[in-house]
């Protein structure tokens, strides 16, 4: 599965080192805000000389988050190109009900069921295909806010592989495989440098500049990440 | 959940008198051979004064059943349109491996992951739009060669919506309810004249014509249902 960030760029880099093969490459049109993210997708599958399968699903017709709804604004930092104030939560939020008041700490920028419907129809693809796995670079320690990230979501997942498939009621479900789920955003820019991912190409940014914005959450978590790896990021002009 | 067919306009007639309320239909566009659904999906939603979501999601893109794919031909009993011989496997199929050189009793109309991507989108419009449940018209009884009928499977994806959705870890997860999914095709032929469903409106052939065919697995379940309840069938030319 490959947005053309950097998470799932890496996670795709990892995934041609385990299996040693070019695999299908499924990336969604969901009708994010980002278009450029779609391009550079197109790209980096190119670069591994991969399948490329976009799957078209406006998840605008529904609506309900900041990524896909423009009447719902991106937060930026302070200082950002709108001049906006932060109120961006970045920490891997609580699971159970939230302090009265609060409605969690889960992000604007999530989308309703993102990742349910994206693995949903990965597992359609590597079902029609007999594709054995599917590979995700779902990170729960730096931006999970998104219930949708986090290991628990994966192993209810994973069931409903072994029930809800013809495959897997066969006794050989999908696999669902996630290298980047416990990395730092460190460690996922250092073993995307160590593989030679061409990360010069991903996109992170949730706006759709000529160049990443530098104040929303994933621009200001992927520059971290950088930095705490000691590596220069080759997807941003210096 | 409306498909247009039988069984989801019984589910959503039972929605309606459960809730007290016209509550959203949904519908996927996916490429179905069978473009005649979706013209009677719209009427029926029309009929319960309900709004009509209808999302495009073209699963042709991956192929794979004999209901998006035509170069799989729809299995029909003998002396149907085709004068193709059976091979209509019925039975709700086994749990576990299937005997060696046997692929299972899943028939060749079950379409990878369907049930479960339809799920998915609707629990994340469920969430965008602020809606408690998910009515889906799912039966285990009667055509349940499809794994992602069965409830094991609703089980597992109950589990996926309180620990994969922003609401369900906020402790109020979206509720999937299934009040088909233990009745015979006979008692939702006869719940549904019980309810005053718009039954003639539905649609339940394989295949396009424009009547249907008598003679794939769908029609013929649906004959069977109504001849055991003693009902007429409202959706055929008599």
């Amino acid at each position: 599965m490959l947005s053309g960030g950097l998470d799932s760029t890496v996670c795709m880099a990892i995934a041609v080192e385990d299996t040693g093969s070019a695999p299908l490459a499924l990336t969604f049109d969901y009708g994010q805000r980002t278009r450029r993210e779609l391009a550079r997708a197109a790209e980096i599958a190119a670069h591994f000389g991969s399948e490329h399968l976009v799957v078209g699903l406006d998840m605008r017709a529904w609506g309900g988050s900041a990524l896909t709804d423009s009447a719902i604004e991106v937060p930026l930092a302070a200082g950002g190109p709108s001049g906006h104030d932060p109120a961006i939560e970045v920490p891997c939020a609580q699971a159970g009900p939230p302090a009265a008041g609060n409605r969690s700490s889960i992000p604007v920028t999530y989308v309703p069921a993102r990742n349910i419907i994206f693995l949903s129809v990965a597992m359609g693809v590597a079902e029609a295909r007999h594709l054995d796995a599917i590979y995700i670079g779902i990170n729960a320690l730096d931006y999970s806010g998104y219930p949708d990230c986090r290991p628990e979501f994966v192993e209810a997942f994973k069931q409903v592989a072994a029930v809800g498939q013809k495959r897997g009621v066969e006794g050989n479900p999908v696999d669902i495989r996630t290298p980047l789920i416990s990395m730092t955003k460190a460690e996922i820019a250092a073993e995307g440098t160590r593989l030679g991912a061409p990360l010069s190409l991903t996109w992170s940014c949730y706006l759709d500049a000529e160049q990443p914005c530098g104040a929303c959450e994933s621009c200001i978590l992927r520059a971290k990440g950088f930095a705490e790896a000691g590596l220069p990021d080759p997807g941003v002009a210096s």
